[in-house]
């Protein structure tokens, strides 16, 4: 038997004795795949077990993060620090190998994956990121490639699909995904559900495809070979393997989650005429899989030597960038300014001192004012370009974020309606998860936005976001709140943060000082009869509405919250002192769910809890009670 | 001039004078598609102005929403009571004509869209809705087909290609779409963004697809009839269009979003010789419109005959079905059996008694005990099966099944992990504002899944479902709770549920009774201290402390809390009572955010504020502070 071959086995033997010690998990691909991550281990993919984080390595993306134990066995024969203990304690608290894979870079891990379809759209996004920084750091200093196995479940979440569609259209040759094309699904035979033409379907995105036996070595090798020849298309190889190869449940959907059971086990070791004990490995095979990496060590050694040499203040300018200060837009006190455009304003100053900030929008570019100035659209014929058009594609848009930010020397934005927030929602909170510091410019924030109507109209959206862990989302109210929610995105780098920003114009106040958004909250406007909480649109509305009471001797305090996870990471006194031992108010065009957190028993909170309307914003300000006068109504009868 | 071309011309000024009375909205799509349209309508679709909700009637979607006079347009000049004074008011209060459509079944309005890609998903739930009628109740009483426009923007989501994959896999032949092909969407030219060739995927797909000049009517019925010709596939008919057409911004971005402009307008009139003032509209396009419905009052007429010839026991099983009443599943005292399993009994006693109770998981049957016993697959060879498999198809599921329940003769549910709830968000929140009353079942529905991981494990996601409104997101307990939630559902008739069901057993409560799950909060077991409200599996995890705090003297009162939104509507003397004066504390296996709203100033919220962990649930438990011991030292040493 040859070493490769043993190799091999090892791999589906660790793969299925973990699941079998774990009590839990997917032997079936394991066992599926293991010719297909030999080769593609042993054969082209150029990483440094040494250095798992050295900026130019190949990358590889699991998709089908549920057969996680097939890159666990990988990466621990390969000679990444991932430890025979850490195998078997597969899905154990305390280790690394979880049930899904978790970004752990110095691993060899890149991305978290097992909600399908995203890591197909994150390896788009490190595939991008390539492209981009080859264009403006040069081949010398960026040269890679990315690769992934995907599977039948991958290939049906629209997730994919969007993604496979932007890749064909933006022709990105660097990408090589492997498809599992093993014939089931979780439940059963793919035949019950996915009877689809996968080439024919990926042909017409554009890309490459090739058919290969999934357990045809030198086949697989072939096409490998040739999916990184092809420069000019994505390739999708269709693989077709037996998911749990060697079993007695070979190609059957029994292979699929659950462990083999001690019986079959003896029975697979016997098939393969494999005598080691559990967890226990020749040394052949590590020797043969830790040689083969002498191929990414021997790239990243002469990419350290062409680094050495070279001028990197433009390559340090992206992989070590410095969090800028933001100034203030200005514009004329009284004059209404939508946050969107502030926005655009603040991104730009971003841009301006920051080359590694790239992003653009689904379809809405210039709505959300979030284009770059200055710079080329990324597009099949320039990939230097920053402005990126994802098209109408928001959850891949997410996804590709994801990958682009985690990638390295990228800080991605991505941009739509915060509508449409529900769209991208696996990718936001698989973000948040990962800590990546991806940044979504969500506007048209409120029923505010007013003719376009309750399909486009957020309500349950505000308290959605902040429901994600590790997400802040930012909701702010005037220009130097705009700048501090640009500065607080990019201060952060162990998160993803939300700039929720209106449609409509808001009053420019007069005072432009910095604000500490950071914070999370501050006094806006003092008083001493009871506190009202205001963020974005409703900070103007809560000053007005406090005018309006002054006429009558309530002297009502503003507080403005434009970010409710950095106002609860401060210290308790901070939060004290903000809030202030009065009455508590709180005024928010969304549902009013999750303020009494704040406001306490007896708490007034002001806000929308049902779906809005059609109409002009001005009319909608009426009906649903958001004017000064209205808002100061409410306040004097709940105090009187 | 024909009369036809007049009723084309009507449809485009009408569009664009109600844009430009209105200031916003979309002329450029109706311009384009209002041939495509005028066909549709005097040609094919038989409907009956006169009694629009006959439930035999064709359907029609309007996927690409934004376009929203076009079919405004449509059904006044076809006489269904949609005013010439509705249009003037296009997008005002209070007037139906909604910047996008709104589901108004009376004026021929089916369904919601605007959100692109809901739309194209909801008409293949249609066509499953009707196929599966049609199988059950035979083609005298339900034969008829379902019609769609669908944009650039609808073929670029993800939805739409999961929706997409699934009828070309089951072979809908009554499903036609006409694909705007326009080659622009919001922002610019589709070529920055969509290149792929969509008529080849659709191939793949294994549709039927059909090229058509979009300006030629001749050739566009001509279209028509051959996709209805076609049973045994879905078909799109890709319509080369200009939008705009016969502005002077013909072919560009600057037609899609915007009015055109008095000036414009007036060049628009002059091209297409229209000498009628704004709103106003010759009466011979009205008589050639409303006469063409005859065919469709014809069909009505002659179904109305068989239907009174026949028997409708069966009819009125499906289209008038009762409210069922739920036996709470018996198991033994003391034994733990998952909320899942039970959810499976309940789901089946209900099956049981509503043979208009369809549906099925994305990929999950089994993992959700979400299959209808005793029933076969809806699959391309046997339409009357009532378990539905959706694929790895979350999104596509969502809109489906809100297609299939809004249809009328259905009740529908899909099923999924709770943590992919975010991947069907879009149409959950569509659903909510349709007032569709479908069912979602989300099991594994906390970190107590376990091994799976913090890739599967939801941690915002009760708040992110609560947040929704006219949402009710049940978690129950028990049994008896259990039972009690599928009745809440069924007898929900104006808006969705979701089931939100554990993965891991519970243990089976001595008591039986009946919960009062219809008033989303009772009090599970007194005490005079502390009120402690729960939901879900910690209902028994807090009758657990309560009994370890009884030994420390404290008397601990259990709510039990499955629908926090049932709870809410109930009135102020119930809320109170149940919530009672004592201080209040809260359970969930979740994000603790929002349930201040409840507990109030000084009460404790238990939760878990971060993303979990891949290890046995037991494990979990006793790291997060959940078992009865550490609630009730939590408890006890906050009452100190």
């Amino acid at each position: 038997m040859s070493t490769e071959q043993l190799a091999v086995d090892a791999v589906r033997m660790l793969s299925i004795d973990a699941v079998q010690q774990a009590n839990s998990g997917h032997p079936g691909m394991p066992m599926g795949m293991a010719d297909l991550a030999v080769v593609l281990w042993t054969q082209f993919l150029n990483v440094d077990p040494d250095d798992p984080e050295w900026d130019d390595r190949d990358r590889f993306v699991l998709s089908n993060g549920h057969g996680s134990m097939l890159l666990y066995a990988m990466q621990h024969l390969s000679g990444f620090p991932l430890s025979m203990d850490d195998i078997r304690n597969f899905r154990q608290w305390g280790y690394p190998t979880a049930g899904h894979p978790e970004v752990e870079p110095h691993l060899g891990i890149e991305v978290t994956t097992g909600p399908l379809g995203q890591g197909f759209g994150m390896g788009v996004g490190l595939a991008m990121a390539e492209e981009h920084l080859r264009a403006n750091l040069g081949g010398d200093l960026a040269d890679h490639f990315t690769y992934g196995f995907v599977s039948d479940g991958d290939l049906m979440e629209g997730v994919a699909a969007e993604a496979a569609s932007l890749a064909g259209h933006l022709e990105l040759g660097r990408l090589v995904y492997i498809y599992d094309d093993n014939n089931i699904s979780l439940v059963g035979p793919t035949e019950w559900t996915f009877s689809e033409d996968v080439p024919k379907r990926f042909a017409a995105y554009g890309w490459h495809t090739i058919t290969v036996d999934g357990h045809d070595r030198p086949a697989i090798a072939e096409a490998i070979g040739a999916a990184r020849a092809e420069e000019g298309k994505p390739t999708l190889i269709s693989a077709k393997t037996h998911i749990g190869y060697g079993s007695s449940v070979q190609d059957t959907a029994a292979a699929h989650g659950s462990p083999l059971g001690e019986e079959e086990i003896d029975k697979v070791r016997a098939h393969f005429g494999w005598t080691h004990p559990p967890f226990e490995v020749p040394e052949a095979v590590y020797g043969f899989m830790r040689d083969a990496m002498d191929r990414g060590r021997q790239k990243h050694g002469a990419w350290q030597e062409r680094y050495d040499a070279a001028d990197i203040t433009e390559y340090s300018s992206y992989f070590e960038p410095v969090a800028p200060a933001v100034p203030t837009p200005v514009y004329e006190a009284g004059s209404k300014v939508a946050t969107r455009k502030i926005g655009g304003a603040a991104l730009n100053s971003v841009a301006a001192i920051r080359p590694d900030l790239v992003g653009g929008a689904a379809d809405l570019a210039s709505s959300t004012n979030t284009i770059i100035n200055g710079s080329d659209d990324f597009s099949a014929g320039d990939r230097a370009g920053r402005n990126i058009r994802f098209g109408v594609r928001e959850h891949a848009m997410g996804a590709i974020v994801n990958g682009m930010t985690i990638h390295g020397g990228l800080r991605a934005f991505g941009a739509t309606f915060f509508q449409f927030s529900d769209y991208m929602r696996g990718a936001v909170r698989l973000g948040a998860l990962m800590g990546t510091p991806s940044i979504w410019v969500y506007t048209h924030d409120s029923v505010f936005l007013g003719e376009d109507g309750p399909t486009h109209q957020p309500i349950g959206h505000m308290a959605a976001m902040r429901a994600i862990p590790n997400l802040y989302v930012v909701r702010p109210g005037n220009p130097a709140e705009v700048a501090g929610a640009w500065e607080l995105a990019m201060a952060r780098t162990e998160g993803p943060t939300a700039l929720v920003l209106t449609r409509q114009g808001l009053p420019i106040p007069e005072n432009n000082d910095p604000a500490p958004v950071a914070k999370g909250a501050y006094v806006a406007a003092a008083g001493d009869a009871a506190t009202l909480i205001a963020t974005g649109s409703e900070l103007p509305l809560a000053l007005a509405a406090r005018e309006q009471l002054a006429k009558q001797g309530i002297s009502l305090r503003v507080v403005s919250m434009p970010c409710r996870e950095a106002f609860e990471a401060q210290d308790g006194d901070y939060r004290a002192e903000v809030l202030g031992a009065m009455p508590r108010a709180s005024v928010e065009a969304a549902v009013t769910f999750g303020w009494g957190d704040l406001t306490g028993s007896g708490g007034l909170n002001i806000g929308i809890d049902h779906f809005g309307a059609s109409a002009p914003a001005a009319v909608l300000a009426e009906k649903y009670g958001f004017t000064p006068e209205a808002v100061a109504d409410r306040i004097a009868a709940w105090l009187a």
